[in-house]
């Protein structure tokens, strides 16, 4: 179906849901070694037929400023050979993942003799709506149907016509493969309802996941009438702590702001022990200047900086994404515990310290998806993790919270195996 | 706080909210040595107590009819010496099992040496609500503050003394065991609107967990703005399949369907295999219609069972819960697989069969909570699978699946030790 001909926009995404509902029953009972075929097949035929690739992000790439895109947007949008082959070299890395589906997550033998097991099972159809980058249509792709769910992809239409090429390439694998026929369907229209007609279909969709800014997060969540995977703001923190190693903390609070100050798990605010604030600040000042880092901070921590300027409490709660830090000096580990629970978005904070029970106060106090003791933010990432790639990063508590792999797409079900047992 | 002295509905019921968020923050570090002791004590002060707890029930009682509780509906919220004992008994049992909170789930080194581990930790503040019966109040004051977990109870009005009561004692042992304050709050107010109120608290709460009719669970999915676990039908099955062992498929069918009619896990639909439609049901039929069983089935059964009346589609689709079952004749377990996933409510489903490769196919093919081989399908519980006691039995497929106990009523945090790793 190709855009613009979607006549009667609801039928279509009903149909579509369904199709993909279909397909997720067949989907739940593939080998891993069909899964792996097709990503093997699908890399195989992006590096070899790049050109088609390339041909409709040449047309993506003219449309962009009909879309007002900036430049540092269009470039994320542009696929090169180079940039082709990290998309192929992505979908060889999830074949390798280890297939989560069938793993016994726990089982038992009951008194009566019951066997009883809790089996891990794909949720089902993930509906996955997504902004400009091409290469996520193939990751999202790839992470939910190597964990056995069908997808539905809801693109940008600034990458409407990469994405489609993507995905036509490796449906042509999928076919070669043997993978059910609507595994995973890019949605054919770029009409805005069209979101919200397939986030009332929780009768075919188990999951909805947004990924983008706030307002396309905010709206899903409001819309929805299946369960969202939620990635808000990450307002991260670094915690000084007075038994820090005062070298250690400037290099982890430079990296943790400066190594990639756009994205959710860097730094934003920064916490240090009255005890070590000023030899710590003589230290960190320089460094963090040199890097242009604007500092916002407290009247204490203004006393050993004073270039830097005074924070207000808006600014405490401020997920800046820039090279923008807020700092306060603070008189003990619970105060840090205390500001860090109340002012941020429990994604990721760290502690820097040399003593062991600083570091257990201060993760058994802190509630956030990710507490790391004497290392950057920056490694709250499904990759570093160690899950292989990530779907987002919850900063939910329910289901999954973190870094989201192949297992935070999968459920369970129990299987429980018996000779004649009936219940007394 | 008194019930009916409440002026502010809104500002009270975010006080409770705020002071069991609070409460959960200690909560989530007190070690299980303090719940332990709080369990028993408060099992203890039950037995010791239970005059006290008989009065407060009286007064109920007497209120019954006022609210016009059927005769079995005053059975149920009668107390006696026995059933106070037994409520201590389910304390004490919950005090043995296992602190979920701090079980290390998963832990690997990376390769720059960071250690990652996820850490079971509590989900926060549970709003829980439920009608009558006054040994829920217990049971899930109980489970939720095992698991680490703030809870606030709202029961029915019609056990509202009796519930009462019971949290008195159970504070009284909090107090003396050193648990937090706030660690279980009961709503002292009967004003309908607090569940209300409640429900749109998610800054503070958690998961909301509605134990009662659909009616409730569905207004509650409605207003919540927090996650619900639900528990909605059972419309459970069972296919004997052409590999069965007649006898067995007879005695489990039997268990099923007429053990306890009433409960979520009860047999309402039976499906048979034509090849052994006609000896199982000359075996079943008397076994059934001695229980005075009401058959509703297609024509083939009908033929074999001249007492059945004729089924329509609706009766597929429907929980009876009572002394009713629809039946059908199908021609394979494909044909079977497709009826339950179609028909059923994904809650518990059961083959009887001889042949592991058809017990096989069931359990892939059937998309429910639980997929029973020669079992009664009553087995799908929390305490028969070998969870201790559950809190309900999720409907969903997010987060958790089937019974839930302890484990279920948690989440977990990465915890990650460096010695100075920065990103590159």
């Amino acid at each position: 179906m190709a855009t613009g001909s979607v006549t009667d926009l609801q039928a279509y995404c009903q149909l579509v849901a369904r199709q993909a509902h279909a397909a997720a029953a067949q989907l739940a009972q593939v080998t891993d070694a069909v899964k792996q075929r097709w990503l093997r097949e699908s890399a195989r035929r992006l590096r070899q037929q790049q050109q088609r690739v390339l041909e409709a992000n040449a047309r993506d790439l003219e449309a962009a400023p009909g879309f007002g895109l900036t430049a540092a947007q269009t470039d994320r949008l542009r696929l090169t050979p180079e940039r082709i082959d990290a998309i192929a070299r992505g979908l060889e890395e999830v074949a390798l993942l280890p297939d989560p589906v069938g793993e016994v997550i726990e089982s038992r033998v009951r008194p009566n003799g019951l066997e009883v097991a809790r089996v891990r099972v794909p949720l089902g159809v993930v509906f996955f709506i997504y902004e400009s980058r091409p290469n996520v249509t193939a990751d999202a792709a790839a992470l939910c149907v190597k964990s056995g769910n069908a997808v539905i992809l809801r693109g940008g239409k600034e990458a409407a016509h990469s994405s489609r090429a993507i995905v036509e390439l490796m449906q042509e694998a999928a076919q070669q493969a043997g993978l059910p026929e609507h595994a995973f369907q890019l949605v054919a229209t770029q009409d805005r309802e069209a979101v919200g007609h397939f986030l009332k279909l929780d009768q075919y969709i188990s999951l909805a996941i947004p990924r983008g800014g706030e307002g396309l997060i905010r709206r899903v969540v409001a819309e929805a009438t299946m369960p969202v995977l939620k990635h808000y703001a990450g307002n991260c923190h670094v915690y000084v702590d007075q038994h820090a190693d005062l070298d250690m903390a400037v290099r982890i609070v430079v990296n943790a702001k400066c190594q990639r100050p756009g994205v959710c798990n860097a730094l934003e605010s920064l916490l240090v022990h009255r005890e070590v604030a000023e030899p710590f600040w003589a230290k960190a000042a320089p460094e963090l200047e040199a890097r242009r880092v604007e500092i916002r901070a407290d009247e204490a921590t203004r006393r050993l900086v004073p270039a830097a300027k005074p924070a207000s409490d808006e600014d405490y709660a401020t997920e800046y994404l820039d090279l923008i830090l807020s700092a306060r000096v603070v008189d003990s580990l619970e105060e840090a515990v205390e500001h860090i629970n109340r002012y941020g978005s429990h994604h990721t904070d760290a502690i820097v310290t040399g003593r062991l029970d600083c570091a257990r106060r201060f993760v058994a106090g802190v509630d956030s998806a990710a507490v790391v003791v004497n290392a950057s933010t920056r490694f709250n990432d499904g990759g570093e993790f160690g899950l292989g790639a990530e779907i987002g990063i919850s900063t939910d508590k329910f289901h999954a919270r973190g870094p989201c792999g192949l297992k935070e797409l999968t459920t369970y079900k129990w299987v429980v195996y018996g000779n004649g047992q009936v219940r007394e």
